[in-house]
C-alpha cells in the first residue's frame, strides 16, 4: 500500500473520557469468558475457582487501597459505586431514625454524586453545596463550617474530571474529624466519600492516609474494563443496598459476579499502582509542552483551573470568544479527538460546563478545551497536535 | 502426552446459573475493549462512531423483541432490570399520588424480584404473593383475583429457574386487561413485569404477544457477557431510575454505556433466537433420556414440577432422602457439576429450595438435583452422565 492511501493515524486527548483496555487487561480476562464461567455461588469445583478468583481479585485490589477485603464492593461502574455510596448512607440513615440526614458536597463534583445527592433532597435530604475557588479547588474550612449535628456524608473529588484540580481530601478529612471531637460524639456519623475515579491513575491511594469511609473507582477511566466499579466502604458501615436480590457482596450489591470484569478491573488497578510515578513524570512532560505551546499560539488563552494543584493529564484551556464546540468539530476533522467539556453528560444536554461555571469561568464554560492524556499518548503526538491547534485557531 | 494422564472432561449440567461466551459473542466484542473504545457521549468521530454501534445493538434487540428501539434500557444485569422495573414503578405510583401502591407477585421468582419487591414492602406497598400449585404453575385466575384498585404492578417469571416450569403469561395479562376493562381504568395502571431471563433460549419470546410492559433479561443466561441486563419498558411507562448520574439510556439508567458488552448482549439474543427452534427439540430430546434415564436409576424418584410445561433444558428430579448437598459434592468428585437448588443466592444461605417449599414439596427441598442442559451438551455426556448418577446414587 502506498504512503498516500494510509489512513492517517488519529490522536486522542481525550482519555479522561474514556480509556482503551490495556492489552495486558484484556488478557487477563480472556480465560473467563467461556471457559471459566462459573457462577461462584455453585458449590462445584468450577464454582469454587471462580469464587477464589473472586476473593483472589479483591485482596488484590484491597492491598493496593491498603484496606481489608471486605471492604471492597465490586459495582456495575463508578456511577453506581458514587451512586451507592450517598444513596446508601442517606437511606441507611434515615432508617437509624435521622430525620432530615445532611450532606454536604461541592458543586463541581461528577453527575453521579450530583444527580445522587438531588436524589436524596427529593426524599428529604439537607444538602449544602460548597463551591470551589477561582483555582477550581475546594476549601477544607468551607467544608468544615458546613457540617452539621444531622450530617452524615461529605462527598468530595479527589481530582475533578474537567480541570483536573486535586482537592484536599486529608484536610477535610482532618475538619470532619475535628468537627465530631468538639460534638463529643460517641460514634462516627459524618462518612466521607472520596471520588478518586480520575485521581487514581496519577496520585496515591490509600484509604488509611485519606480518611475515608467510602471511595469510588471506576474500571473504564483505569485501562480497565466498562461496566464495573469499585465502592471501598469502611469495615462497620452500613449502608442501604441500590440493587437486590442474591445477596452477593455481602449483601451490599446482589446480581451473579461479573468475574471477566472483576479480574480485568483488579488487574487494570495493579498496573496503574506500578506505573503511576514513572507514567505521572512521563504525562507531565507532555503537559507542560501542550501548555507552553498553546500559549504561544493563543496569547489570550487562559488556563481553566490551578497549574500546580493538578493532575499531570490534564490540560484545560479557555480561548476568550471562540465556540468551543465548533473547535472540537474542527480538530475532529482535522484528526484529533478532545473534548469542550466532560463528556459525563449526554449529547442532548447543552454543552456548556458547569464545571467551569462553578470556578467563576462563566465567559469560558463554552469556549474551553479539555484535553487529557494518557498511557499510549506519545511526544510525536502532542508536537502534532499543536500544530494542528493552531491551523485550527487561526 | 499419554491417554491415562490426560485431565479428564468435566461435565457441565448447569447451564440455568451460567452459561459460558459463545465464541462468536466473544468474537463480537473484542473490537470494542482497547480499538473502538469511546464515549457514545463524545461529539468526535470516535464517539459518533460508539454513539452509533450503542443503537444499532439497541435496534437489534428491539426487533427480536418487537419493541421500539427506546423502549429497550440496558443495564447491569438481569437483577438491576428486575429491580429497576419494580422499584422504579413503585417510586414512580408513590410519586404519582398513590399512598400505598400494590404489588402482586409470585413464590417462587427469582431472588432479584422477591427482595425488590420486600424493599417496597419495607417502603410502604401492599404486596400479594400468589403461590404456583403442586405442578409449578401459577394460575392466571388467582393472579386475577389478587388485584384490586391499587395494583401497579404484576412480577411474574417466564419459566421458573429452578424448576424449568412455564408460566401463563398471556393469560396474566388478559386477567389484568379484564380487571382494567371492569373498571373502567382511563389509563392503564396495572404494569406487568415479566422475568424471562431463563425462558429466552427456548420460548419464542415477543413482547406485543406476551402483552408485558416491563420484560428482563440478563446476558449471562444467554451465552453472552455478564454484566449486562436488558429492560425492555414498554413506551410512555414512566419509571424513577435506580442509578443516576450523566443521564444515560434516556435518563433511565446513567452510567458510561458498556460498549462490548451491549454489542455482546445483542449478538447473544441474535444467536439465540435463530438457534431456539432447533436448540429446543435438540435439548428436548437430551432432557427426555435423561428423565428416563433417572426413573430406571432410581425408581422412587420424582419429577419436581409440570412435564410438559416446562424448559427443555430443565430436569428437576427428587430423590427421597437423599441429601442433595452431599449428591452434589459426589457428583462434582465424580467429574459432573449440576447444583441442588439455584446458584442464585450465595453460598451463605442455607441449601434448602424456597422453589420447591412453594410448590409443596417440603420433603423435595433439600433432596433434590438440579440438571439443566445448554448449548454444549451432547447426548456422550448424557450417557456419561447417567452412569456417574447411578454410579453415586446407589
Amino acid at each position: 500500500m502506498s504512503r498516500t492511501t494510509k489512513k492517517p493515524q488519529r490522536i486522542f486527548l481525550d482519555y479522561a473520557s474514556a480509556t482503551p483496555v490495556d492489552p495486558r487487561v484484556e488478557k487477563a480476562m480472556r480465560p473467563y469468558f467461556s471457559r471459566k464461567f462459573a457462577n461462584p455461588s455453585a458449590i462445584y469445583g468450577e464454582g469454587v475457582e471462580s469464587k477464589k478468583i473472586l476473593e483472589d481479585s479483591r485482596k488484590i485490589v484491597a492491598d493496593i487501597l491498603r484496606a481489608l477485603p471486605d471492604e471492597i464492593v465490586f459495582t456495575g461502574s463508578g456511577t453506581e459505586s458514587a451512586n451507592l455510596a450517598i444513596i446508601g448512607i442517606f437511606l441507611k440513615a434515615r432508617q437509624l431514625g435521622i430525620k432530615r440526614p445532611h450532606i454536604v458536597t461541592t458543586a463541581f463534583e461528577h453527575p453521579a454524586v450530583l444527580e445522587a445527592t438531588k436524589y436524596c433532597e427529593s426524599l428529604g435530604a439537607k444538602v449544602t453545596i460548597v463551591y470551589p475557588n477561582g483555582d477550581g479547588i475546594i476549601s477544607a474550612d468551607e467544608i468544615g463550617k458546613a457540617l452539621s449535628k444531622n450530617t452524615v456524608l461529605v462527598s468530595a473529588m479527589y481530582a475533578n474530571n474537567e480541570i483536573g484540580t486535586i482537592q484536599p481530601i486529608r484536610e477535610i478529612a482532618k475538619r470532619i474529624r475535628q468537627f465530631e471531637k468538639r460534638n463529643k460524639s460517641t460514634k462516627k456519623q459524618i462518612h466521607l466519600h472520596v471520588d478518586a475515579s480520575q485521581a487514581v491513575n496519577y496520585l496515591p491511594l490509600n484509604v488509611l492516609e485519606l480518611h475515608c469511609d467510602f471511595l469510588t473507582l471506576d474500571g473504564a477511566k483505569i485501562y480497565g474494563p466498562k461496566g464495573v466499579g469499585i465502592l471501598f466502604v469502611e469495615r462497620g458501615v452500613l449502608i442501604t443496598p441500590l440493587i437486590l436480590g442474591g445477596g452477593q457482596e455481602k449483601g451490599r450489591r446482589s446480581g451473579t459476579e461479573n468475574i471477566p470484569a472483576i479480574v480485568g478491573i483488579a488487574q487494570a488497578l495493579s498496573i496503574t499502582e506500578k506505573m503511576r510515578e514513572r507514567e505521572s513524570k512521563r504525562i507531565a512532560r507532555l503537559q507542560r509542552e501542550i501548555f507552553q505551546g498553546i500559549k504561544k499560539i493563543a496569547k489570550n488563552s487562559r488556563v481553566n483551573g490551578s497549574l500546580d494543584l493538578r493532575l499531570p493529564n490534564n490540560v484545560n484551556v479557555c480561548f476568550p470568544k471562540v465556540d468551543s464546540e465548533f473547535l472540537v468539530l474542527k480538530l475532529d476533522a482535522n484528526g484529533v479527538a478532545v473534548s469542550s467539556s466532560s463528556s459525563c453528560k449526554t449529547i442532548s444536554e447543552n454543552s456548556r460546563s458547569y464545571v467551569l461555571e462553578a470556578i467563576g469561568g462563566k465567559d469560558c464554560a463554552e469556549s474551553s478545551l479539555r484535553i487529557t492524556l494518557g498511557r499510549w499518548t506519545t511526544e510525536m503526538e502532542v508536537k502534532k497536535f499543536l500544530k494542528i491547534l493552531k491551523k485550527c485557531i487561526s
